[in-house]
């Protein structure tokens, strides 16, 4: 009898080769690694990670650049809607591992697998988002979780990676660190309590400008066309071209706390320049080129489609409902937003755009009424208040009574 | 016959001046200023503007010290819902405005005027909620706003204040500045456009601080109680002392764009230490110790209730309804959070609270599962997604169908 | 010099006759007539009012059939939202007065209008609808409501109508009816009151039908395509057969409650079988086939909708964005819905459709679980409750303590 | 070793008499069984039921009450909240499984039981519902469910009762029934399929009224106090009256389509005739009573109240803050209702109260304004319109420039 397929997400890391090791030899499949790259890892760590998979022993590795499949399917979207969880985090590693999950499910589907793997733990929100794909994509296929299923120490993986002969850095970083073209987070000590913020060593990028500069980003119809007046073929690579100016300002740092899937509160530190920018200078647009009910109902179909996709529910219908409606209300975001750009702040200057809906040609906020007069106002306030009058007025009717 | 006896919301400036001038000698009425202190005036300036109203020859001057009713009726549920209009603008003056409309017409009736004046002009959002209120609170009463319907200018104004021999300060401030406790706001050159920020010298409370301290705010459900363990007798107290430390950070200003209620964008800066360093510390808190659906709701009923009262709306009785709500979410918001203060910025370390729904014992985020099994998410995520996963099924169908 | 030119909205009744003669004799204008038809007149009646618009002397009459375009841009949505105003109106005259007041704006555009004109009162919404469109889209307009500005009694109109030698009937109707192709409404001296119905002979659509029948509605993408099996070249045709199945029956009669634009509180009977019929067989079918969220999100856009719609806001550009929305979410909305009607009720027996989500493929609803165990519930169950569970614990040991 | 003790929940049929002599002779169980009475029992039905348990051998039996307490904690907010699921259902049997579960765990606390079972199936939202509750109140107490674990037939629990010597009726009724004081269930073959209406038998209550009445509902508070008059001592009690005047009308019956917790869709009939009349008429009054706003927040609150609750969530504190805010939007709901009632249909006509906002003294909707002109709806109409005018023209200049 052949032996079984697996696909195993697989990133070089302890874990995902902890379970090369063991469903290879211990369980006898078939190991096929694949790396999806969302924008986190570099050519010479895509390499190393190939290298290290061969070494392991696997069947066959892939390496799939997910990046501008992510950013179409996924962050066009956290950008039309200004999306940040709690108001603070931009949704990183929740949007990352479903647009990895995406591919594992289709790669599995493709070769046929038997079985799909993932290094996941038993208490954070990918085991959710991973197994939730492959319930819906690849319905009834066997998911295998080693970690989460054994319970192990970090001491167990890597006295079983010794006993095969597997040389690795077995040294544990002091912070664990997930990179993505949408925002690195990194997790340590300070983060699983309540209290304490990142030393400032712990972050990936250092902050290595002084001093201030300032920076354009020209939107079209809500995505990133340009910065500084320079064009680029594509919005990822105008995000990463930010992310080279902003991240060395130490900007877009923060721990968010937030609900997990599984009901229990989590901390985590994250950096994210570009992502940050790009989200506030395209609300700064916004609050400009939209009406104002536009603004409100965007916010709230924003806030539940973050939610749901970190609950890992990308696949439901509603997601693509709310997509349309995101997409309808970007025709007019055009326009240009100038920020400056500080050591670990930046400040948003404003905009220009065509479709600006704040011009003195219709009046001067708080100075001149231009097309419509103070009678105007005055019979506005008096229906605008209509009801709470009568309200008013009949409340103390029957207070007299009483 | 005897005069007609006004109210006149009277600040000190060229506006309320003209005013008392306009409305006394050239339109017959007897008048009686009230000023409204919602945090803004200390002594001094209280003494200058009681000073010039007598100069103006009013026939009475009443000075009304808000401050705290304008907390508990207001403030302490802009800090339960966390409200930021446009997720940037405590809502400063649109807050305090409605607390003095509302001390204006409860005096109106007190001394039975026949008419209220104010100042306002026709292109902002005070006449409408001064309006609002007093159509609401004194329906019937005469309402005038010689600003607004004579559409005057600053130089006719004083032309006319001058030949009634009236001395005062005609310079005009380069920046107009509204000043209380819930926030100063700022309008320059600057602001009546889309681009451009206000210059260093605009903003009253100069940055004199330099290095960075710590800060511990302690709440007690939802209010703030303690800072540096030191009690206050009042939260105004607390929030006055509290801007003492922060405001020379020049931690909290920006510029707010938004919807005036009269249809137009409209822009203008904003210092408000205090109030941004408690909405975000109670907020910070608040994710530790609210459910998940407590806190999506609470954010949709509270930018609801900052826009309505924006809109001047305070008498709909559904802000009543809205206030049972947060206030019934205050019952665990309980705790300390602790906030390092730097020039121009800040950063939230964290909280710490018996209510924190975030605790090692129920299972480290990321890291162990501790109450609940692997296999429990498992099953968990089968749920969770069966119905996307039916919908997906049934879609393939059809698919293979045609 | 030549008349200034005025469109005249008009129906053929007392008001708008008024205006003719009023406009015309009094005022100097050159009058130009419009009756917009949305599905309330027949032939005849469109002949008697072009011939009445004529006899009373009018420079042009033009009579627009915007049937058709008003399905396509109002009443498509009101089905895709499952839109009852406050649960219980179709929004019969809020919808149709938009699409007239768009007719009647497009119109003045085109004959270069120096005014419109329309019949509207000071208590009603159709004023502001009208007022609305017109200052949006002819910004400028001359705008014209004698009926409003004069505060006519009928009683003056006639006597100054037959001063004029006009002859037509003066008697008034007993019940003021409304007829459109989305409902009928009916005014009488029941409505003006909080406790009342109208009587049986006040309906214009008599109860002619006993007994019971079946029909079969079928919609594709959301729209009604076929009753009974017939097909219908255009959904409006199909909506105008349903009503003459179901009309006889006295099916969708009701009397709405709810509040108008200007504060205060209306109420008006209607009858609308056809609309009522649509859009519960629509909501059967949607309740089948769309997953838990789609069904919750459209309820809430669609509530908005609605009532933006009566406030007269169709033009604001969220209206667009929802559309979108709400387009996206019909895709699967195909299938057969089968009603039972009877004499003033009617019953969904059910629905057929390939895209039913409910199948007992995928488990019996209370008799027996595929696709998952108990065990998967279990744990399901586990993690769902599980902040709520910790919450209980934090707040127990909080209760133990003190 | 003494026996462990488990609780049972009991309701007298085949699966939970299965359940006693599974655990009892099987697993060695000290059973204690508890029937929670919701209104569904009456004093026979209860007798006939502690029979039962005494004739199979349990250790002790224990009969609850929990009508009132029902009413207390759960249907109170329902009324206040015109909750219906889907716009039709009013959570009858979710609802009242939540209160059962409640006392279940209560009495498993109090008499320290090592154990709760109960007797649901894995199909259906039950089990998630008492798990739910166990898991939170009891945290740790082991949960057993015996049909769901064996997945057993009816043929199979028949069989094994039968070996046990156990006598009761084993002929399956054709329709499965669930009957308390907020509505009855029926299931059958009908509702196991998308199409097909229970039949005329099925219904619990049949129709043995024919003619017409009218009834007079008052509501104090929100809370229904009297009928036609009468006084009742407790709002269940007034229930449980309308219920024997409406009932034998056949009013209240229908189908609800629905999503189970678990992810499927689930159909099922119910009738509800006092339980749709006091939703319905108290809905009615806050039609009048209530603002725009309140009206339109309360909906929002209340389908979340409602399909939390029906999800088994009801201890999640957002629920505690949602009651506090219906509860708060009650003190004017005050007033009559009348309502005529015929066979299989009725009609509100209308509402009598103090705080009506409804009054012709505030002007006579369509006909006449009182208290304030035609010159201010314009006004007002210009304002309210500003915005989308300012966005029409933007518009209209950009489209003219390109």
């Amino acid at each position: 009898m052949s032996k079984k397929k697996v696909v195993l997400a697989f990133s070089g890391g302890l874990d995902t080769s902890y379970c090369v090791k063991y469903l290879g030899e211990e369980k006898g499949y078939e190991i096929h690694t694949i790396t999806v790259n969302t924008g986190g890892f570099d050519e010479k760590e895509i390499k190393e990670i190939e290298a290290r998979a061969k070494n392991l022993g696997v069947a066959s590795h892939k390496t799939v650049d997910e990046t501008k499949n992510y950013y179409e399917k996924v962050i066009r979207y956290l950008i039309y809607g200004n999306i940040l969880k709690n108001n603070t985090y931009p949704l990183s590693v929740s949007a990352e591992r479903m647009s990895q999950a995406l591919a594992v499910a289709i790669y599995a589907k493709e070769i046929k697998a038997d079985a799909v793997a993932h290094g996941s733990t038993g208490a954070g929100n990918d085991q959710v988002r991973f197994d939730m794909i492959l319930n819906i994509l690849v319905p009834g296929i066997e998911i295998i979780t080693p970690i989460r299923e054994l319970k192990l120490s970090r001491e167990e993986e890597i006295a079983f990676l010794k006993s095969k002969g597997v040389q690795m850095n077995f040294e544990k970083a002091i912070y664990s660190i997930n990179k993505g073209i949408w925002g690195t987070s990194v997790g340590g000590k300070e983060t699983l309590k309540s209290l304490g913020m990142l030393p400032e060593e712990a972050w990936p990028t250092q902050v290595t400008k002084a001093g201030s500069e300032q920076v354009k980003l020209t939107f079209e119809k809500g995505e990133l066309k340009k910065i500084n007046d320079k064009s680029f073929a594509h919005p990822v690579e105008a995000i990463q071209h930010l992310q080279s100016i902003a991240g060395p300002y130490g900007i877009g740092r923060d721990i968010h706390v937030g609900d997990t899937i599984i009901g229990i509160k989590g901390r985590v530190g994250f950096e994210a320049a570009a992502p940050i920018l790009v989200l506030k200078a395209h609300h700064a647009l916004e609050k400009h080129v939209l009406t104002k009910w536009q603004l409100s109902w965007k916010d709230q179909l924003a806030q539940f489609y973050g939610n749901w996709l970190h609950e890992g529910q990308y696949l439901d219908p509603i997601m693509r409902d709310i997509e349309a409606f995101l997409t309808n209300a970007q025709q007019n975001v055009t326009g240009d937003v100038t920020i400056q750009l500080h050591p670990y702040r930046y400040q948003v200057l404003g905009i220009e755009s065509s479709y600006d809906l704040m011009s003195s040609k219709f009046g001067k906020y708080g100075e001149m009424n231009l097309g419509w007069t103070g009678d105007d106002v005055k019979g506005f306030t008096k229906i605008f208040g209509n009801q709470t009058a009568i309200y008013h007025q009949v409340k103390e009717e029957n207070e007299a009574k009483s």
